[in-house]
This record gives structure tokens, sequence and C-alpha cells, in this order.
């Protein structure tokens, strides 16, 4: 599975651009704000039908125009099927494959996997819990859906049950009962949620390790630590036990929308003693560990998209990454840099087929096959 | 004014260190992890008697020992000045100049003024408002005693008065008096917060503006913008007229604490609008503009503390930035890098004197004069 063809329509800084791609390593090199990262978002588009950044469909309109467009020639089982991604103001978001308009766009998702390694990502180390369970939610949701239904469900519940609490508070009233009822619903989806988190955390461990040790040269030693109030037993209990201060609380003081992962450098939190370096090593192996994950569940090998990869690693490092991402476990690669210099060194030592990309002020142009 | 000699004893990674520094340009090369940027949190300890990345100074002393300290030999004004900066487990941090220690650390803030670059500082641009709040004060009470007094004042006051408004509804009862007197100290040290603000941020926009179109080489138009709830009336009214809303809400919903800067590339915030190399490069020109202003206030060069500067950003705005910090407009200069490679080619078109020391595992060697 790969992308062939990308044709952009008004999508942020591109009026119109087109490329062919290979179907192995794809390089994009250009100034900064000439829109390198914004090819990947395009490619995340077709892939999870929603921007990686989590800017709204409309702002990535390009200014003064009206609509976008999205076109993606993808090589899939021997056959070339289309994807279309348009947005169009006062309109819904039209996503299609082959010309058949998707009526829900859950039904894309699994087609075309991709792992996206990004700078923003730091904010899954420095941001609150809420950034990291929202880590969980993507990576399990692209393969299981009742789990999404799940987290839905659960969160509806949570927020009637902290509106009752705020009211209770406000009317000088309580009502048990009126709490039973989302109890029982939290509980429900709450368990199973707790579960699909602890076996994906078990299983992501081992495989992010294994690419930490490799990255870094095994100078370092990392884990991952999946925390949830669910370790102390079951939800239903755990509300039961906790009316008392959440009525004074007036909210939900116990379930997961409390749980959190923990980013471990030896023993401490690699937020507070981890250089940025690990920090950044820590993420990029965390996202080859998913990449690992998904073609293990799903028996495809995703899109990797990796930008500004290379930025503030060693030289080893960045030697051990390009290794890496030309050994066979890869598919189709993109990667973005502003340093054509050091993109050319990086593929000196490549032997799959490349092509690099030289992008200017929305302008995209082949310049190495 | 600039640090002649680093020492450090049990700092973070650092056993035991030394450096004798140039008084215009350093370098800290090394792999990820050696401990590049933990020598300009030294340097910055010594500037603001803290840590630069909020760490509680425990968890700045060196795995298994109990005390770090961290000791330099200034040059100010023809004089040497030592300043050290200790902190053991059990005990108040000591701060000395001269062997004579500080009753308050506050009496040290202003001697030995320090900028920061860091690639963190792009939580400026991601996180909540109160990351923007705290860069405001931050830069205001480096210079300004009193403003700082205001601050506290003013968060004490509103949080009685926020006190106040949840044990009203808890206990269905209201007390306009009692309100009253937390409106008229958040009404007095609010004005003076926001008058300090808005004088601040008119002063430091054109000399940010002016570094964002050098770096950029004039490509991008950017802006800072003050928001403000005291932009529609006196403190003291707006509490008086939100009463209702706040009761509801339970907690003050008008004042400076709800203050932000906003970062704009063109007419859109860059957040959600500009590259990453665009914010990164809006974050540095923010930077050397509070570098300008300090110099403007106190006639003093601070310390430029350049952690990865370079990082993220193309050819010519490296170049560029380069151009920058070899002019005469800045004093002494500290940059780390990854590239050992890129800081030669640096400091190749560098005619100012300059130092590159090697850092790995904890050790700093001088490699280059």
């Amino acid at each position: 599975m790969f992308l062939k063809k990308l044709t952009l329509l008004n999508f942020k800084n591109y009026e119109s651009a087109q490329a062919e791609l290979s179907e192995a390593i794809n390089c994009f090199v250009g100034d900064n704000g000439s829109g390198k990262t914004n090819l990947l978002e395009a490619v995340y588009y077709l892939s999870l039908c929603k921007s990686c950044f989590n800017i709204p469909d409309l702002q990535n309109i390009k200014i003064g125009e009206q609509f976008f467009m999205i076109d993606g020639d993808f090589h899939i089982k021997d056959e070339t099927e289309k994807i279309i991604c348009a947005v169009q103001e006062g309109l819904k978001k039209k996503f299609s494959r082959n010309k058949k308009e998707y009526t829900r766009l859950s039904d894309h998702i699994g087609l075309i996997p991709a792992v996206l390694s990004t700078p923003s990502d730091t904010q899954l180390v420095y941001a609150a819990s809420d950034e990291r369970r929202r880590f969980l939610n993507g990576l399990i949701s692209q393969h299981d859906r009742a789990y999404l239904q799940n987290v839905i469900d659960y969160n509806k519940a949570l927020e009637q049950r902290n509106r009752l609490l705020k009211n209770f508070a406000q009317t000088n009233t309580w009502d048990e009962l009126a709490l039973e009822i989302w109890d029982e619903t939290m509980s429900q989806t709450g368990e199973k949620i707790f579960e699909s988190r602890k076996e994906l955390i078990d299983k992501l461990k081992p495989v992010f390790q294994k690419y930490y040790s490799f990255i870094s040269g095994d100078n370092e030693e990392v884990s991952l630590v999946y925390k949830s109030d669910l370790e102390n037993g079951s939800l239903k209990e755990l509300l039961n036990e906790s009316r008392q201060a959440d009525r004074f609380a007036q909210r939900s003081t116990i379930g997961i929308h409390r749980d959190d992962l923990v980013f471990l450098i030896g023993d401490r939190n690699i937020k507070k003693t981890g250089s940025q370096g690990q920090q950044k090593t820590y993420l990029v192996a965390l996202k080859f560990g998913q990449f690992d994950l998904i073609k293990g569940i799903t028996s495809k090998k995703p899109l990797l998209l990796l930008d500004d990869v290379f930025d503030k690693l060693d030289a080893g490092r960045v030697e051990r990454i390009i290794s890496l991402v030309a050994e066979e476990n890869f598919g189709q690669i993109f990667i973005t840099d502003a340093n054509k210099v050091r993109v050319d060194k990086v593929l000196e030592k490549v032997s799959s087929d490349h092509r690099i990309f030289k992008v200017q002020a929305g302008k995209l142009e082949l310049v190495d096959k």
C-alpha cells in the first residue's frame, strides 16, 4: 500500500500542486514557511479524514478561497484507489473512495493507516494528561471501533453526572439514585476502556523500548507506565466510595477520565529529567512502536510521516534512525527537513528508492529521483 | 558584565565541572543527554536564582547526592564578583555574592540579567494563557519590583473572592459587602498591572517586529497583541457589572487573571497558521526583543542563552541569526547544539572571540579557543 500521486487544490498555502511519489522514501525540503509540513498534513487527511494538528477543516482552506481538495491515488493490493477529501465553506466535508462518497467518515479509518511523528508531539510530554489520553484514544480507535463508542458513552455519562453534582450543590439537594444511573454507564464503559488501554500499553511498551534502546545506542533505560484509578478496584465500587468527595468537589473525582501515561527515563519522569534530545528520542521511539503495533494488528505497513525528525538529535541517533527507516520493516515514508544538506547526507546511506522534492512558497518540484 | 568562570558540583548530571569562558561567544556541543542545556540552566540560576524550567531545586541535585553548588566568577564593572548558589536537602537555598549571603533572593535579581531562548518556549504558543501571563510577569518583574508585589496581592485577593463565591453557592447565601473588600484590592492592584503590561507590550512590539523581519528576511508580517478585560473599562466597574455572572459561575469571571497575549502572523494566530519554523522564528525574535528591552532599561547587556536556537530554521534564517549575535549589540552569549559540524560552520563566520566546549556525559572539555 502506498500513495502514488498527491494532488492539492487550495490546501493551506498550496494553490495547486501535484507530486508523483516514490513508494519508499519521499523527502520534502525547503525554507521555513514554504509548506513542507502541510504536505504531511494532506497525506494525514487522506488517512484519517482530519487535520493532524487539530485544526478545524475550514481553517485549512487557502486564504481568500472557498474550498480545498486533497486527491490521492493509492496503490492498494495491486489496484489504484482514488481517495478524495473536499472541504467547502457552508457544506459538509466530503470524503470519497473511487468516486463513491462515504456516508460515515469512520468507515474510511483503517483503510490507509498512518503514523505521524512531529515536533509538536512534545505536547505529549508537557501538556496535561488529557493530551496523553487523546493519544491513547487515537491509537486504539484506529483498529477498534467499539472502543471509540465506549469513550463517547463514558464522556456523556460523566458530563451528566457532573451536572447533577453541581446542581445538587446549587440547590442544596442530594439524590443518590439519580447518580447511580450514571455510575452504571460509567462503570460498564469505563471498565472496557481500562482493559483496552492496559492491553495496548502492555503490547506497546516492549516494542517502544526496543526502538528507544536502538536509537539511543543503548544509552538510557526508559519505560512507559499506564496509571488509572481502576487499578484500585472496580469502577462501580470506586464511584460508590467517592460519593462524599464528589459531592464536596461538585464533580466526579474518580474514573478513567483521570487516566494518565507516565513517561520514565531511569525511574524519573522524562518531563523533568530528560534532556530535549532524550525527550525527542522517546517520542520518536513511541511513534515507531505505534507503527509496529498497527502493522501487527492490521497486517498493513502504515504510511510513516516524519516531520523534522532529525532535529535536536546527535549524529549517532540520526544515523540509527536512518538505518531503521531504510529497513524492509517500513513501507512508504515521508520526511520533511529545512536542511537540504542533511537530507542529501541521509539519503547517501539509503539504498531504497527515494525522491527529493523542493518546496518553495507553495510550489513543489522534484529535484532528485 | 560577563561570566569568567563557571564551577559546578553535583548539579544535574555534573559531578564536578569547570569552564573558563569567553566574554563573547561560548558554544557547548555534545550528544543528546550529555548535559549541554544543564550548563545554560546553571548560568540561569546565577542570574535569576532558580531553574529556567520550573524544576524544583532539589530535583536538580545529582542522583545519589545531597546537595549541589553553582559557583560563578563574574566580571562586573572591572571587578570580580563571586556568585554562589547552593542547594541542600533539608536546608534553605543559599545564595551569596562575594561570600555575603542574601537575606532575600529578590535582592539579587537584576544584578546579572539574562535572557533565555529555548525550544520549550513553544509552550508560549501552545499552552493556555497562564503561560503567557507568566512570561509577562517574568519580563516585567526583572526590572520592576513593585509589579511583582501587585501580582501577589492581586492573586491573594482573587483567591479570597473566589472562595467567597463558592461559599455563597454552597450555603445559599449572598453578601455583596464581603465581595467589595476584595473588589477594592483587585481593582487597585489590577489597574497597575494592566498599565505595566500595556506599556511593556507597546515597547516590546516594535523591537520584536524589527528582529522578526530581519531574521525571516522580511518574508512575513507578524504582530503581538495584548488582550485584557480592562480595555473595556475600569476593573472596579467591570467587577460590579459581573456580580451576577460571578455568582452563577462561583468564581471571578473578569480581571487581569484572564489577560492574554495574541501572537499573530498576517492577521491569524501563529498557533494555527504558522509553520514550525515560523513559530520558532517568532519566539527567537521575541527573546531578542526582550534582550533589547532589558538592555534599554538597565543599561546592561543581559547574558544571552541560546538553547538549540538553529534547530528547525532554514539556512537563510540561521545565517541571519549568526550575523545578529556577532554584532556589538550583544554581550556574552552561550549556545548549545548537538551538531558540531553546524557550530563549526557558524563560528567560521564570526570574528568575535569564541570558545567551543565538548560536553560528554557530564564532562566539559575546551576543544577550540
